[in-house]
């Protein structure tokens, strides 16, 4: 069941490495002499193994592997992806010598098959096919039943004694091939079938009769001649080389490079070729084609998993035309096939120890597997299928460790739609559950459309009929994707599913205009202002905006939570404010707090009035004053993180932002504040005139504020201590560590520390508080020059946090406020790999890191080392802080599992 | 002639180095055991030399050296500035054995005068001085006549014959002892001296008789008991230990640590203490006291310079009561004293191989040396001084550069008034020519006042009866200092002719009223919103603004260039947009241009209407067409730009600041812009919304632009490259490099030179240019992320230019224009050693350019590295670019001189 297009659709990236650089299968080939370039599969003798995935792509190596095991695989060879490479590097011409070998290795073909290329007679056909080193996504072209020709169709129609198979099977390559390889316009050919259906009165393509077939080959051979200004090629070896070019030429695409760019595939050299004997799946009841999971990839449940279509070609399923059927009905149609698939299945998943996606082919009652590789699968049964093949012994824990993407885990953490709520919810209509998770937006028609509204910051459902490759950008910005044909292993289900995004697909009922952008289900109208919600592990689409609930966690989750915890380094924290956040964290495995945002507790109710008050005062005395009030909000906030923490460590960062964020700018508000403060709307103006700043993320905030008003320094040091003291008197272990923000010299954080330090004593003197008060003072390093005077730091610290938000913002120059405006350009034209507020940019930013460790640690030895900024819970950047000996990481309650499973992952790659 | 009040006012501070860590004079005194801690000075001994300057401070290492070589010295003793160290380390505790110590000197002072210490017969006096490593202009309190009690007074009138003097004596030391050591309000002192001069009805203190001056004395003692609680100190050990401890204590006042902050002095551990056997220079006709220079400090002319006073002590020259006589008229006085001067003077000069500031008092008829150092002097002076030594072979070529303070060569190229101008000015009145310059500025009344007008932007011209130590804030802000009283040698004259600060004394017509905020003179009366001119070189005070012209350059000036240019390694260019600028630089002798802002070339006339509809523009072929009109201007200004550097490189860096930067922000030009654009004004509200950032620094600018709109990049290389064939087909010698800014990354700088390049090519071929065209392609290093990553960045450079404004910007995280609001508090608390934008902060800052330099040349050992920043003009910044390997400096036109002195000196101190 060879799938026009999207093949690959359905590859696994499993790795836990980047698939850039790093990646185990982007070994970068050498850039030497180009050596053998084509590698046979086929009963006399396979030639690839499933080592050379780099050279053969993941295709090729597998078709050559799957050969070797015995497997029943249509023969055939492949074109390495150095040859694609070399027709590069020679202007876009075909090496020297390719065409020779390819003539050899037809003739291999040719006696194993017992059938000839291009000849009347028992004719050899075959398919071409990408497939790089990395699978992507329906990126690359394929083309069907190459080797018919005029002469060569009538032979095959003798042969399957089927004329009309023969000559539709033709009318298919010249489609395809007209399509892919010389660019002829796909609605020409469409409207040349409609022709005929009219003429024949046919409403299926599968009512053309015979007649019908032959006259379209006519009529599409003419549509070929009038587009390329060339007949239709009658050479058999001049289709093969036009059409291996074709799928070099379809490397740098740019769909392939969209791709490539979104899903950060780098430091590949090319695409293979594959050219396989076809079998055929539509040459009568006792034929068929189908792809299937050997586990389920939504659930990870251990159970054959897929769909099947008798009498019929891989491109019926795509086009949706007929409805496939499960794969477990098989039995039925035919037991020994069904048990054949099983066994096969079964050898699969003990050969390669993971989960697989096949493709087969059942031609006149024989069996053929087209294709096998590791079967994509969302974060849920990642998780389940880890553990389960742990238990089975095909793996063991580690292996089943670094199986699990980890952040897929986020899937396993997503809210799912509340039940309660549902309850009331209009169902407009169901669908097929493609991908689980809960997703809400608002109706977009296009892919472009939808990315579009995505950037700027809508949350969109893209709705349409099916997708396709071309929609690969829009459904990755969409919050979820909502299709009213195809079914489990259409594009839409496998791409979302990949991906873990919420998907639901064959939602029937829906009736999508997307030129008038509308959609009508159960008599209403839905239109881009409309919100739904879908529901992609039920298929329900509902309207409006429906609540979401936490998820229960699988005990799958928890086993790989704890055999994680056997193995990492990484201590891990949480970045949590308030007692809340505090306790999820905990409850997500998080042994302390990371970085505790004090600025967040002076907005609350009362607390901004007196924050005002003290914004406004003129004196230190006022400001005092004003401070004062602010004191017993703060002591009772820290009781009660210091209380949900249960002494767990808890680092307080002391303020942080400008003081122009606590005051209003616009006129309402600032009337408001003027009245509540009792002073004129001028004044209030003059303060947030006197407040502004051109450059606030560079200006007067973090520790610099501190200098300015120590007494603000000293309020919250107050605060930090008294609850200390108070909870410890109540028997609450608490263990802050206060952490002064921004800090630039060693001036100034031994300034600083003196304030802190005096304070502390001050306050245990004036509670006669007689224990020994063991409070680490710290910094965060977020300003470059921290980073490289970090060993003069080091004296006057006991903790440095790396604040990686800010260090990226600085060490790059890049506003994250504003990057927007430049940043898409930037990864249009691939000048950055990836957001690097996202994922640490480890060569730049990087280096100031590392830098800041090893001068850090050269003053002072036990010095401890974390990690607050967003980047502590993206997987790639937690290996980083592995490998340069942080202590932890800490990142938002929700990613505590993700950095779990990922500091495990690098203490296991490490070994 | 010693000074009660301002004691080491006229110190030298000729340091190349900065006088903290690395200046000569300040290496740290060991932190081991307490040594030596007194020096003896005298006929019999002479223990210290002019090599212990760090341990027995300036004075006291002179004290010694110049008795040493026989100069006529009244004996005395140092106490060492480690002892200073020990007392603040023992928590201000004299050290155990000092006070032993103190009195074996005294003993042998004894022995040496033949006088008795506190003893009624030939009673032994002595002044007790501070002395630091460095001079500090009358940050240290000084006290005289001490030893004298009640007893001891008489034994002095005995012995001098004069008892209204011993009386005079004893209450100028009970005054200053109460005021320095015991801190009593100096007022009381004086509420009592004029009860007393009314009750003798004197108007002058030299009116009161002996009986008033006995009678004084006792109201004296009487102030100093009520106010301290204690009787005046009979014994005169005591008044010696408690005055040697409040010269320790006045190390740290406010006063010193303030003048320390403001020179940048660091790296000391305390001040020395000197102890000198009192002469007078009030013992009648015959007696005298004088300070001189052995050079002019103000032009640098080889004549003796300074003032005498017959029969007064040095603070009455100090008081302006008396005005004191040029040093040339002592010959009509005492020919023999003034003979013996002239030959010390020569001496000392001989001796110091410098221009020396010397300090003498003749007592009855015997000349005496109280000190010598360094002379101060202006940038002026500097160089002419350096120059006829070097002439006079007292110096070599070298020492001549080493010994000018490079910044100080600005006063050379500083603007005089306009003398046609002045013609038609209204001369207020007339003062003594202190300090050349010419200010303008309105008046401010105090040192506050000036401080905090000046911070906030107004230029102001400090006006005072008289200046102390207390003013040198306020002094350093002013635009020029105003007295009514002093001389040349006054307090406001000696620092402002060391700063090279224009400066007027002694203007007896201006009648000062600081309470009212008022100075009236011929008979206007001048406030606050009154702006006036001084002339520093003539004395005029005049009303208003007045118009000023380029200085010319003396052959000093020029002889000192050619001496630098000799032994500099570093080459010199400077920063201009605009021809004159160009021409300007390369007539103070730059050897190219390092920075060529293209953004300035867009505002003038009709090119911001062009830039706007660029800006405007909502496609690229809209943008293209405007950026069209813009071409020819860009090209002219090139064009311009290259015939006025004939031949030198011209770095021309490509647009750098946010678009935001050239739309209007205000209503009414935003009004005018609709209109000239025809556009709506709604339109232009939101063109300025959309291009608004909330950190522009950190946002869309630099090659950002260009990597969005490579439109812009094209014109900017199309208009460098089509006025570099044009001015070469006319035989200019154009020589461009092609910079592009904020660049921090490898792809980056690849694409854009790849955009360049492909101009390049395209231009030549329209133009059908043949030759070779050598266009440098390189790029600033500025962000940090380009500095660690300069390695691979260089691969695609010819060159890098450090842009250490926005280096230091983001290294520190500080926004230049939002510093203000924290800066002040980071130099009151000392967390920071200078403003980095005008010094290269060399420990964090540097250490990015160091890594620059570093990785740079090791991926292109042939890099051509400069920088560009303002740093490139500051005398230390380019000691550091020197350092670190640069191939040249680039700065402001008038910084270009003191840029080729600096890097000679660079050179000189290297070797």
């Amino acid at each position: 069941m060879p799938r026009t297009s999207n093949n690959g659709s359905r590859g696994a990236t499993m790795e836990i490495e980047p698939k850039g650089k790093n990646g185990p299968n982007a070994r970068p080939r050498s850039a030497g002499k180009l050596g053998k370039m084509v590698y046979y599969f086929g009963k006399s003798r396979s030639e690839g193994d499933v080592t050379l995935k780099a050279l053969l792509g993941g295709k090729g190596a597998n078709l050559a592997d799957m050969t070797s095991i015995g497997l029943p695989v249509p023969p055939g060879f492949t074109i390495t992806t150095d040859t694609c490479a070399a027709y590069y590097k020679a202007g876009q011409r075909l090496p020297h010598g390719l065409m020779n070998e390819v003539h050899k290795n037809i003739a291999l073909l040719e006696k194993e098959t017992g059938k000839k290329f291009g000849a009347i007679d028992s004719p050899l056909l075959v398919s071409v096919r990408s497939g790089a080193a990395v699978s992507m996504p329906g990126m690359m072209d394929t083309i069907l039943n190459l080797g018919l020709t005029d002469a060569s169709v009538e032979g095959l129609a003798r042969v399957t004694g089927n004329r009309r198979f023969a000559f539709d099977s033709y009318r298919r390559l010249i489609n395809m091939f007209g399509d892919v390889v010389s660019g002829v316009d796909h609605h020409l050919f469409e409207a040349a079938f409609d022709r005929i259906k009219a003429k024949y009165k046919a409403v299926q393509d599968t009512e053309v009769p015979e007649a019908g077939m032959v006259e379209l080959c006519e009529e599409y051979k003419h549509v070929f001649h009038r587009a390329v200004g060339e007949v239709f090629p009658q050479n058999p070896f001049k289709q093969l080389e036009l059409a291996i070019e074709a799928v070099f030429k379809s490397w740098n695409g740019d769909r392939a490079v969209a791709y490539r760019r979104i899903a950060n595939v780098t430091g590949l050299n090319g695409t293979a070729v594959n050219i396989q004997t076809m079998v055929y799946g539509n040459m009568g009841d006792d034929s068929g084609t189908g792809v299937a999971f050997t586990r389920n990839p939504a659930t990870g449940e251990n159970s054959f998993y897929g769909e099947y279509l008798v009498n019929a070609q891989g491109e019926d399923v795509v086009a949706g035309i007929r409805t496939p059927l499960p794969v477990d009905q098989m039995p039925k149609w035919n037991k020994k096939v069904y048990q054949q698939l099983l066994d096969i299945k079964n050898k699969l998943e003990k050969h390669y120890r993971d989960m697989q996606d096949i493709e087969f082919t059942i031609e006149r009652g024989k069996l053929y597997m087209l294709q096998t590789r590791t079967g994509k699968r969302n974060g849920v049964a990642a998780v389940k299928i880890a553990c389960d093949m742990a238990r089975e012994k095909l793996i063991d824990e580690k292996a089943a460790i670094l199986r699990i993407p980890a952040g897929d885990l986020t899937q396993l953490l997503l809210p799912s739609f509340d039940p309660t709520a549902k309850k009331l919810a209009t169902v407009l209509c169901e669908g097929i559950p493609a991908s689980p998770g809960a997703a809400v937006g608002r109706l977009a028609f296009t892919a472009e459309e939808a990315t579009q509204r995505a950037k700027a910051g809508e949350k969109v459902i893209l709705v349409r009929k099916e997708t396709s490759p071309e929609d690969v950008e829009g459904m990755h910005w969409a919050a979820g994707i909502l299709t009213s044909t195809g079914g489990r292993t259409s594009h839409a289900a496998v791409v979302a599913c990949g991906w873990g995004k919420s998907c639901v697909v064959g939602a029937g009922d829906l009736q999508i205009d997307t030129e008038k952008g509308q959609a009508k289900v159960s008599g209403k109208v839905l239109t881009r202002t409309d919100t739904i919600s879908i529901d992609g592990s039920t298929g329900e689409v509902i309207a409006g905006s429906l609540a979401t609930v936490e998820p229960k966690l699988s005990s799958d989750f928890v086993t790989i939570m704890r055999w994680s915890d056997k193995h990492r380094r990484l201590g891990i924290r949480t970045n949590a404010d308030t007692p809340g956040d505090a306790q999820r964290g905990r409850e997500f495995g998080a042994e302390g707090i990371g970085l505790c945002r004090t600025e967040h507790m002076f907005f609350e109710g009362e607390r901004i009035r007196f924050m005002r008050q003290m914004i406004l005062a003129e004196t230190t005395e006022a400001r005092e004053k004003a401070l004062a009030k602010l004191l017993p909000f703060q002591r009772d906030d820290f009781i009660g993180i210091f209380k949900a923490m249960k002494g767990c460590p808890v680092t307080i960062r002391l303020i942080d932002p400008p003081l122009h964020e606590f005051v209003p700018h616009d006129e309402k508000s600032q009337k408001e504040m003027a009245q509540s403060m009792g002073v004129t709307l001028d004044k209030v103006r003059q303060l947030v005139g006197k407040l502004h700043e051109a450059n606030p993320m560079l200006g007067h905030r973090g520790c610099r504020l501190a200098v300015t008003y120590p007494e603000i320094l000293r309020m919250q040091a107050r605060a930090i201590v008294e609850a200390t003291i108070d909870c410890l008197r109540s028997n609450i272990k608490a263990m802050p560590e206060i952490m002064i923000p921004l800090v630039g010299t060693r001036k100034e954080l031994a300034y600083l520390r003196g304030l802190v330090e005096e304070t502390i004593t001050l306050v245990k003197t004036e509670e006669d508080y007689k224990p020994r008060l063991d409070i680490k003072i710290g910094t965060m390093i977020e300003v470059p020059r921290a980073a490289v005077t970090a060993d003069e730091i080091a004296e006057h610290a006991d903790f440095f946090s790396f604040g990686t938000n800010d260090l990226t913002q600085m060490t790059f120059g890049y506003s994250r406020d504003d990057i927007a405006t430049f940043l898409p350009d930037y990864m249009e034209r691939e000048l950055l790999p990836a957001d690097p507020f996202q994922t640490l940019d480890q060569e730049g930013v990087g280096q100031l890191v590392r830098m800041g460790v090893d001068k850090g640690r050269q003053a002072k030895s036990d010095l401890k080392i974390g990690i607050c900024g967003e980047h502590g819970g993206d997987p790639r950047s937690v290996h980083f802080c592995h490998r340069v000996g942080m202590d932890y990481v800490s990142c938002s309650p929700f990613r505590v599992p993700i950095a779990r499973l990922a500091a495990a992952q690098a203490a296991l790659m490490e070994k």
